[in-house]
Parts: C-alpha cells; structure tokens; sequence
C-alpha cells in the first residue's frame, strides 16, 4: 500500500529486482502530452546498470515497452504502463542471503513486517524499483516542459570529502553528463571518479551529495500546511534508496544566518516582475513557490554492500558472519541523478495539476 | 487540499491566525483509548505563545474544547474534532501587510496562489495553525503509549553556532522541560538563552537544530517504497513552518564515511532479540523500522520577523520597504519542540495502524 | 476513517447526535468563491427538524457559525470549518437504548466494531451527521452555480405506493418547496401529506424515492473506469442513512428494453451542438457527463424507529423488547430532499476541479 | 486519476481494447496469503469471450502472467501486477468509429473529455477492463477465503423480463456454473437462453439484473458515514460497464413497507449469537456489516452495440447515421457474473483490512 506516488499525477510501481519484470503505471497525465518511447528509453539508459566502469556490472538492457496509454505519439489521458523485463539476475551470487542479514540493507525489516521475503538481489528493496520511478518521471518531465518550460537538472556535488562549485542558474544536463561521475566540475569530477576506483578496488563504498535546480517554475505550485512543495519534495527523495538527508535553500546553513541576513528581500524588476534579491528560501516560501529556481540537496550514504567480512545473524537470531559477494555499485551517486530528477519531476507535475484545478480555467 | 495528514490516522487542521478560531479534526483513532482533555491541554501549554521571555509576547490561553469522538473518558472511533478560540488577535499591528509583503513570509506566494489573502497575522501561514497539530499529536501520542509504549522526545540540539550534547537513548520529557530554551544540556542552554536574549534586543532573530528520538518502535512499521518511514517523517518535518532540513540517522554526516565503517553490524543477544552495534541507520532500514530508536534531525532556519526595517515590494509590485512591527519569537526552536514531537506521533500512529491492516489480527 | 469525501474538494464531517456540537471541514474549495453565511443557513433551514408536522418535532435552531476560509465575503482556498451547536439532546428518551439494540439501527454494529457507542441518540449512526453534509454542499452549489451555471434539483418523488409525476426538465427549487412534503406534483403532495399523518397517528413510519435532476453540468465531468461520474453519485447516495437503492437514467427499468430502443441518438442542432434523442443514459455515458440532464433516483427505507413494541436482544445478547419512545420522524423522505441536493453537489464540485486538473488551463 | 480502487487493497487497472495489453497492479495484498496463477486463470476464463454461444465471439485466450509480488506460491506482501496480452483486435471492424460517435457508447464523452481517443475497440471504455478487475478479484477472494471465510456468489437472476428464484443461502458457484446463462434456476435459464439467442439472430441485444450474496462476513466490517460497506459497494458496481441501477437488502422494493414491517428484528440463539429474523437490510445496518448474508443487486442495460442503422452524429457534430458491425455481446449478463463477484471482493478485503487497522492486533 505504499507503491503509489502522486494525489493527481499518480505513479504506482511494481517488481522485485530478480522477478520477472519491473514496471510502473502512470495514472492523471493529460491527454496530448507528445510522448515517444526514445525519450524514456534515453533517461532510463542515464539510470541503467554497467553504463561505466564506476556503478555496477549487472547487464540489463532495460529496454522498455509501453503497454497502454499512449496512440499516435501521444498520450490519451489514461493509465501508461510500462513494462522493463530482467535479464541478468543471478541468484547464485545471493545464496548466503537466504539465511542470513546483510548489515545496512532491508532483509531483516522485510522479514520482520512481512513474514517472507524475496531473498534473492534484495527483491523490492533493491534499486531495481526506480526503473519504474524513471520511466514515470520521464513523462512527468515531458509534461513539465511542454506546459511550463520547467527544467530540471541534477548531479553529484559531493563524494564523501570530495566537493565542487556548480552553479544552479546556469548548469545544463549536457555539463552533467559529460563526464561519468555526473559532477559538471571537471576538476572535482577527476578527484570524484579516482576516489570511486580506489574504493571499488578496496571492496569499500563511498556516499555523497546530489544537488537539484527546478527553473522555470512558475509562483504558486504547492499547497500550504501539509502538502507543501518542499515537504513533498522531502518525502520524494528521502523515499529513495540510501537518502539519508535533505535540505531545501538554506538548509542546515540557514541555521548560522540571522533572520536580517536570511531573509530574501523582494524586487520588482522593469516589467513589474518579482524576484527576491537572494534565495536562502530556495524557490519556495510558505509551502508555494515564488518563481525563482527551487534548490535541493539529498545526502546518499555509502551503499551497504562491501566486500568485506562483517558481522551480522542468521534468520534464526544466531550470530555469524557474512562476507560481500555478487555486483555492487561503489558510489551510488552517478546513477542516482536521473532517480533524483525524476521524483523532482513527479512532485513538480502533481502540484502543477493541482494548481490548475484549485486555480479553474 | 493540503490540510489533511495521514492515510489511516488523519489530522485535518483549520483556522487562520486572526480568524475565529483554530483547530483540527482527528479521523480514524481507534476506539477505546483513554482520552483526557488535560493531556491535550498540557501539550498545548508547551506550545503557546506568551509561556516565556524567550518566545512572542501574543496572549493566547490556547484552551481547547472536544467537540466529538470522545465519551465517557474514550474515544469512541469517530471523528475528535477540537477547537480553540484566537483571542489576543491585534489586526493594527498588521496593516503594513495589507499592501506590502513581508520577506521571507509567504503573502506573497499566497497572493499568487490564491488571488487572496488573510493579510492579517498571516491568516493560515501563521505558526498559529500548528495547534491544531498538536493537538492532534497528543491523541497520538497517547494511542502510541497505551498499545505500544512508544515514547517520543525532542529538544533543542542548536540555536545558531551553539550546539550541545544530548544522549538520545536516556533523555526525557522532563529533561527537556527543565529550562526555558529546551535543551537538556544545562551549559548549552544557558548560552542559548543568553544569544536568544541578545537577539531580541537586538529587534533579529536566530535559528536552529531540533533533535528528535522515538524509542520502543517495534521492528516492521513503515512501508517500503514510496511511504517509507522516514519519507513520511522527512515529509512531517519539512512540512512545519520555517524548517528546511531534515537528516536521518547518519544524515549528511554520513556521506563522509565508508561503507565498512556506516554498516550497521547485527548482533543477537541472550534473549535471541536482533540489534544493531551502531545505529546509523536511525532505527529505518528500507523504510521500515528496525526495533532501535529512531533519530531525527531538523534544521529551522531564523524567525523572518525582524525589527528591521527591509527590502520589499507592494502588492502593486513597485520597490518599497517594511520595517518590522508587532510581536515577534526571536527563536521559534523552544515552540518547535513539542511540535515536533506531535508530527512524529501522527506518523507512527499512522504507519502502526498500517501495519495492523497489514498483518492481520 | 470515513468521515471524509472528495478528492479534491473534500468534507470531512464530524460531530454525535447527543454531543456538543456537529459540524463540517471543507478543504479543496478554490479561492474568491463569493459566499456568505446565510445562503448555508438557508440550507440547513430546509433540513433542521421540527420546520414542519411531517418530521421530528426536535428543537434544534441548528445555526451556524463559520470559523475559517472565509474572509470579506469570499473564500480563501483554505479550510472553511463550520460548526452547529446541540441543543435539544432529550438523553432521557434513549436510556433504554443503552442495554438494548434498537432493531435496524446501527446500535449493534456500532458496539460489534467498536466494543463502544454513544448510546444516547444514536451517536454518528444519527441523521444529525447530514448537518455537515448540507453545509459543505451549499458551499459545493455556490461554486457550481458561479461557475459553470449548474442547478441541482431534488424532489420526493414517492411515499410508499404514492407516485408522482414531475418534469425533470423544468422542476425548480420554488415547485418543490412550495410544500412540506416537497413534491412538486400538488395532486400527489397531498395525498402523500395524508399518508404520513395517518402513518404517525399510528406510531410507524413509510419510506420513499427522492429523484433529482442535474442541470447544466457540461460534458466531460467523470473519470472512467473506477471513478466513473455516476459510480461516485451512487456512493454519495447510498452513504446518506437508510439510503438502499440507486438508479441513474433508465435504471432497472431500463433492463425492460431492448439496446436498439434504450440506445440515445445523438444529433447536433443548428449551433453544432450535440444532444441526445432520449436520455436514458441520465446524461452519463462511460462514466463522462454528456452535456444532457443527470437524472437521478434513491429509495429511502421507511424509518427505523417506530412507536410500537419489537423483539430484540440486550447488549448482553438476552432476547427481550423494546418499545418505541422519543421523537421521531415518521417519514425521512421531505428532510432528504436537501441532503440528497448536498450530496450531488459535493460529488459534482469535486469532479469539476479534477476535470479542471486533467484539462489543464 | 481513477484508475486506482481501494483504500488499503488497492487495485489500479490499465489497458486499451485493441493496445498491447490490458492488466492490473494490486497494491496492498497481506503477505504469505497462497496463491497460484491456476486460480487467477480460472476467473479470467469464467469472463473471457467466446466461451458460448451467448456472448462474444472475440478470440482472446486471457492468459494471465504474474510479473510480481509473488515468491514460492505465497503473496509478499508487496505489488502483484499481472498482465493480458490482446490477441484478436480486429481494428478493421471499428473503422466507422473513428469519424463517427457510436449512441450509447464512450466515444463521444471521451473525445469531450480528452480531445483524443483510442477510437478502435472502445479503447479503455471496453469492457475489456475488467480483465484487471477480474484478476485481481480473484487475489481478494483467496484472502477472504483464507483468513474469513468468507465466500461471494452472483448469478444472473434476471433477462429482460425472464425472472429466476433464487435461494441467496444456499446456492453455491457450481450452481451458477451449470449453464452458459449463469443462472442457477434451470426453468428460467432455459427462457434467457432462448431469449438471448432470439436477440442475437435479431442483432439487437438485451440486459438484466445479477445477484449477489457474501456469506461468512463477520460483524464489524465497513465504515460509518461515507465509506459506509454499501456505499462503497453501490461505486464499486455502478462503476462496472453498462450498470445503472443498484441495490443492497431490500432495495426499492423496501420503500413500499412500514417501519414496522420493515424493521428486522434481533433474537439470540443459543450459542448467545445475534441475528436478525428477517434481514431487509441486507447485513449491512449504519454502514457496518452485522453477520447476515450480504444481499446486492445490479441492473445492467441493454448492450449499446447492436446490429442495426442508427441515427447519430459525426467527429465534426454533423448528422449522420451508423451501421453495427463487428463482434458484440447480445447480453452481458452471464460475463458479468464474475465481475461482479470481483468488485464485491475488492470492496470486502479493503473494508476487511480497513477494520484489522481500526481494532489493532
């Protein structure tokens, strides 16, 4: 009962990572949205494993198939499914998890609220299921772009200590992709793809920082009280696996700035166009954006797996031990950009329509 | 749309600051648990404006009435509707507002959201509507105490640059109440309480950190996905006004270490119950809880009320200033903590219930 | 958990029979809606008890009194709550309902699902409950008259064996209360008006159909598949107490034909506006209003309580009797005319705004 | 935004006619209830066309697929979606439809609503949807089965004016099964079938009403107020293809009684269980379910598809004519059966689950 995404925008995910098929339904988008199946294929393949040398060697082609929804090149107003068959699961590699824990990843709370589990590549738990997230999110910006002119752009702005300089206002998916660590700073980006080598070939895993930009959006997405825009952006990425922190504007920051020197003065520009001189407030203020460009920060923590003995127990409750085996990323980061643009994008195209219906016609 | 939280157990708060009334409505509580009006007027208390020098000087006795659901000392499983009058309302003291926007504030967002605004007190912006939070949080709380034993406590961890030590797994309620800035850490709150003071005469205001702990959680609350516990906490918390930050467990701090060094090692006592060595998951692995306590952080940034005068536009959009007026909390972190706590509990009461449906009886 | 309806524009109810007070939270309603207290008033004036010597002579002046969402005369977007103080709780009347279950209320049901029940006056189970949803539902008709001219007309169309004849077409609000029974159809009226005297005079009760008609509603209101315009009108109706049956256009009696007689042919006039020939499709086809009439029918059982003495069980599950006592209307059907009005505006505002979303602006 | 059903056991359908596929995700299932594909089969196979001569003649084998959620023949707890592939989609039959609105059918409220449509095979507005509701029907039906005992029969108790008698306690799914009519009174089948083929040869088609009961439901299930058990049966019926009349216990036909007559009385019975002498009300009484056998009926009109020239306009609102052709169903009531029973589940396991949640463990 937690699959679902979205109060209008709706996408409902499906799969386990050594199933037969991952997908997701996309409920609420418009009728005549222009949508080709290339342009979710391309932001899957920006999330899709063996992609470089720094994620993970798993070989899926993650080639997806739309299954409804969708005529002549547009979409018709009724649920898109879509569909991701798996290719490359490889349950040998996790036959130890079938008996026991691995620290850090959800085997032991499946167990513990269901009963069972899909033991084998972490089942649901796995990354796997943002293919879904993806794929959704890829029509979710289609529908952004087409109607408002929104943007989206994330990338990697820290690995572990590793740090950069990017600019929100002007930094483009080209400048992010140009280089395999996602990070537009090249000489960051050099430092962030040497750490990631080391760590791998040490068995080890590193976390870091994504940053998102949402330009173009205009004042008044968002509700008040409890669905505010940032707090729906909150649980969109901390959702997401590994999320361990999130701040909008200012963030923790903000903290260390008195409210004289936080406080983003209003303009008014030559067209009598409001802007505020600063953006402590990240794009949003009082749950409703203001116009100016929403800024976001999630913090991923080094992924679980290693490959290194550790200490853990068996189904039973026996202590024991369990050494790291199979695939693994060693840095998240790179491939969480696209998943981090996509829930952006879904929470951005909901509020969007329900503005519209609040606002009338 | 937006005024409702919860999918089972679900808080509907209303009321602007300077209108008749606040409040909110309780739906889906299970029957039979023990309700009194004083343990909802207790943590109102906590809350309320007026309570000490460190806080707005509004005079408001925030005395609740029951309207519903509640007979003969138990809720009876129906809707618990609960009001409180607004009474300290002094509208002159907002007349600026009415053609000016405050920086920071959200009468502008509101104005192009709504086309309208309760220019006065910040109409539903105003930390005012957080009673109803409250209220509804203290019904929570007690749902979580009576079936579970659940207990949540929060407390000021930062104001600005100074910050304290606190030990999540032995603070309590009456720890936390002890001084009159809510930090635990008797050094710490003096300085607090000393910049706080400062602050005020000064006519600024300052921000902060609130930490939070929920200990007694039972292994396999939370719902993977989408809803998981801390995207549905991170949600709560970014939801409250001025707060941009949210961490969980190891947060951004965490992005710092390997994955060796971050793994949470199992361990089985003698009584054959699992437990982690460290815990920087934060009691959450996979969205679903663990059975360790569950760790939060949450960033407030300064009051945007100052004694200032700033930076505006008019509601015609031509350059002007504001000078501040009116009372005003230097420091909203004291009030932010029993607030905290209450979106905490509407959480865990939620996802318990969840869970119960999940299960079966 | 089910005190609340609507997606977008949504009434959350609240509030027992015998408690302090009923009333109604409306969150989802657009902003600048031009509205004023005693348009609600003239609503709840229609359905208050004891307005005639048809219904229940329980004094109730039933006003009331609107603490948010509302400012200067118009709505604000956020939560308008309303609220209706008890007045006449004759507790006395239901002492014997305390330990015995009054046949065919929901007084045994209450206390199998709760272990718990308001006893007196029969709790939420009450058509008190109905004062929220005609409050929220003159709300619904303001923003559906503003807006797109829509009128909702209800009328009682049978008492027990007496029938009516009424023009969906051109019925009015004026035709229909310019009795107590309010059917439209004077002939009827009277006969129906002596049948309910004789009915109470004797201590029993009738039941009834209330047929109403939706004007005006343009075509593409209605979700397909699950959410379909008339599958959200049958729950609206069926969820008003001792509601039983629900027909949209032919009904049942549609079943009689065959599909090359029940089938409506379209034809477009002189503007290239489309119509149809016949409506039996009660202006819904797939689940989308056409731009025809909505034609509506709900049957009302005959009343619960009743003056004579029937067989039951204790709350101990002892056989035993009780006997009628208190007040009682012996006939729901004049008093569901505007609840049934309320009903279908609330399902109509809500399936605008959704339209609204998914058309885009 | 409507294609999800279910609060907690949720089932999202998708799917055109004549696209790639149809199917169902159901969110919300319990873990570890058995399940075998055979059994979803087995329901599909009671709905799918070409199984007699009475109904369709469209070639499609129905064969279900399993993506998800399933593990080693027990459910996981997690999204079980499930896939049909569309075999026999003759497009060529449905040309007339893309230029013209068929009377009585989608078309027309779908181009209004969305400005585009799936014109061939009815697209979404199919009945063959309900392959989704079918499918995961069958999930709802092992888990009330499994955990309740719940079982749930429909029959066809009506053809036009051929009516059946019917003993809603004792007849069983093998009864309905006997004949292609499903309708377990075999003097009566005889007359529908005869009716039915009369129909065919004439190119016209015809409707009637089906039966439910749901027998084992314990006391305690459905909701007060709006999410009342028959209210949420009443959408989940009325929402089905070509239904436009419903009704719970005694229906209209109630209203002709008195209260006194009406009213079903309590007794004990020796094992100090409650039940009602008569039960008109259907076992349901306030919305909540009080262990009498659940008694519905749905009036399904005349199938809109007949073979006959009728008037109707053009895409471009001229006036024109339409010819039938293609395959159709000269009455769907024996397809219906199944779906029925499938919606009824659905409404069950949710209310079931609802109530787990509501009385805690």
């Amino acid at each position: 009962m937690s699959s679902s995404f979205g109060t209008l925008f709706r996408a409902t995910t499906f799969g386990e990572s050594h199933g037969p098929a991952v997908g997701v339904v996309v409920d609420g988008c418009p009728s005549l949205v222009p949508l080709d199946v290339a342009e979710i294929q391309a932001e899957l393949d920006r999330r899709r494993p063996g992609q470089s040398k720094l994620v993970t060697q798993r070989k899926e082609s993650d080639t997806v198939e739309i299954l409804s929804g969708v005529h002549d090149g547009v979409t018709l107003g009724t649920p898109i499914a879509m569909l991701v068959r798996n290719e490359d699961a490889r349950s040998r590699d996790y036959e130890e998890m079938r008996t026991k824990y691995r620290p850090s990843h959800a085997d032991f709370t499946y167990d513990q609220k269901y009963g069972v589990r899909a033991w084998s590549g972490g089942g649901r738990a796995s990354a796997r299921e943002t293919v879904g997230r993806v794929a959704a999110g890829a029509i979710a910006q289609r529908l952004l772009r087409e109607r408002w002119g929104v943007e989206i752009v994330a990338w990697v702005s820290h690995v572990q200590g590793v740090s950069s300089e990017v600019d929100p206002l002007t930094v483009t998916r080209a400048n992010v992709d140009v280089n395999d660590v996602r990070c537009p700073d090249a000489g960051a980006a050099t430092k962030m793809i040497e750490l990631i080598e080391a760590v791998r070939k040490g068995g080890d895993s590193v976390g870091g920082v994504v940053c998102c930009v949402a330009r173009g959006v205009p004042a008044g997405w968002g509700e008040p009280v409890f669905d505010k825009l940032e707090a729906d952006l909150a649980k969109a990425l901390i959702s997401l696996p590994a999320c361990k922190g999130f701040e909008v504007g200012s963030g923790f920051a903000g903290t260390l700035l008195t409210g004289t020197r936080h406080n983003d003065a209003f303009r008014s520009d030559d067209q009598k166009t409001a802007y505020t001189k600063t953006n402590y407030s990240g794009g949003i203020q009082g749950g409703i954006s203001n116009g100016m460009p929403i800024t976001l920060r999630a913090a991923f923590k080094p992924t679980a797996t290693v490959m290194h003995e550790q200490e853990t127990v068996t189904t039973e409750l026996e202590n024991t031990t369990i050494s790291g085996r199979g695939r693994h990323d060693p840095c998240v980061l790179p491939r969480a950009v696209p998943i981090v643009e996509a829930m952006v994008a879904l929470v951005l195209a909901d509020h969007a329509l329900r503005q519209d219906a609040m606002r009338g016609c």
